[in-house]
């Protein structure tokens, strides 16, 4: 399917049914999801996959008791990673092993540490969940390029996500995305028209 | 192509040539940027496009000097829209205008100035932001879908844009993407390892 048909069909799921999706399909979404963009390439996210009823069960009354949660077949929860400093330390081993040169490789360690690290927790929030949307935007994109349906989600309580899944204190809950298989039909999109947008 | 080569595909370029993308290709794009998914549907957002080199030329010194801005064919503002209940009201005539119940219009835009219109500015602006951020991958995507090339780009002066650009208060710089046909070729990816991404 050419992108502007996967675009076209794509729509927020209300409702999934019981079927699961299939691990290969899952492995292709998470490559998809793996090779997205973002800022300096600091890639400064973590998603959590949760698939078992128990947890999803858990979620649910947190998540304003949508239905999306507990009939998906998974629930990618998307992290804002803040602890920039190590994920760009990590980059810059990855650069090296990768093929940069050390010198390169050291050099946007410095800059990166420069334009991110040194932000406060309230930037670093920001500007790491904003990276998160296109890694989201992918999966999204991905889950209907790949026959399948998505449904991406902010209503839920972050707080209570982060002592669920028992995460550590630099992983910021900022979006979900629910996928599976559609039992609702798609409805006409409303958007607003180009010249409302385009200026 | 299919999403996940297009995913493969696509780099943020360093250099455009000085060929036009055509005005067809164009209108493609910029109906898969209008078609992006967003958080209850508010779409908070415009993009400016910048096309002449004039204003290419003044936009440059405040974008850290990056051959981008005056190599590209166009020049994506993507800009977050933080007059929000005005969105909103449009959203909800829209809505009506396009077959919804007026209840649920209403409903609709009870509830979004209940979620979004009573946040304060720098949290209108954090929110819409993120918005933009899938508009903005639907762009990069898009232009490789189509077959001509992008960078997204966040180093430049949203303080000097707006000033240069004479934009309205409401709206606020947030990202880049120039839009063009490489000079330079897409380098191998680094991304982190999936046991890295997925916990």
């Amino acid at each position: 399917m050419e992108f502007k048909e996967v675009v076209k069909a794509r729509y927020a799921t209300k409702e999934f049914s019981n079927r699961k999706v299939s691990e290969n399909l899952m492995n292709e979404l998470k490559e998809i999801i793996r090779l997205s963009a973002s800022s300096s390439n600091v890639q400064p996210w973590r998603i959590k996959i949760v698939s078992d009823s128990k947890t999803k069960e858990l979620l649910r009354p947190v998540s304003m008791d949508q239905k999306q949660i507990t009939t998906c077949s998974h629930l990618l929860v998307f992290l804002a990673d803040i602890a920039l400093n190590k994920r760009i330390d990590s980059l810059e081993k990855l650069m090296v092993k990768s093929g940069s040169l050390p010198a390169s490789a050291k050099s946007f360690n410095d800059n990166s540490r420069n334009a991110f690290g040194n932000l406060n927790t309230t930037r670093k929030i920001s500007w790491a969940s904003k990276q998160t949307y296109i890694a989201l935007s992918n999966a999204i994109n991905g889950a209907k390029s790949l026959g399948f349906d998505s449904c991406p989600m902010e209503g839920f309580s972050p707080k209570d996500y982060h002592r669920i899944l028992k995460l550590p204190n630099n992983l910021i809950p900022t979006a979900l995305v629910t996928v599976g298989y559609a039992v609702d039909k798609q409805r006409s999109k409303i958007r607003f028209s180009g010249k409302d947008v385009f200026i």
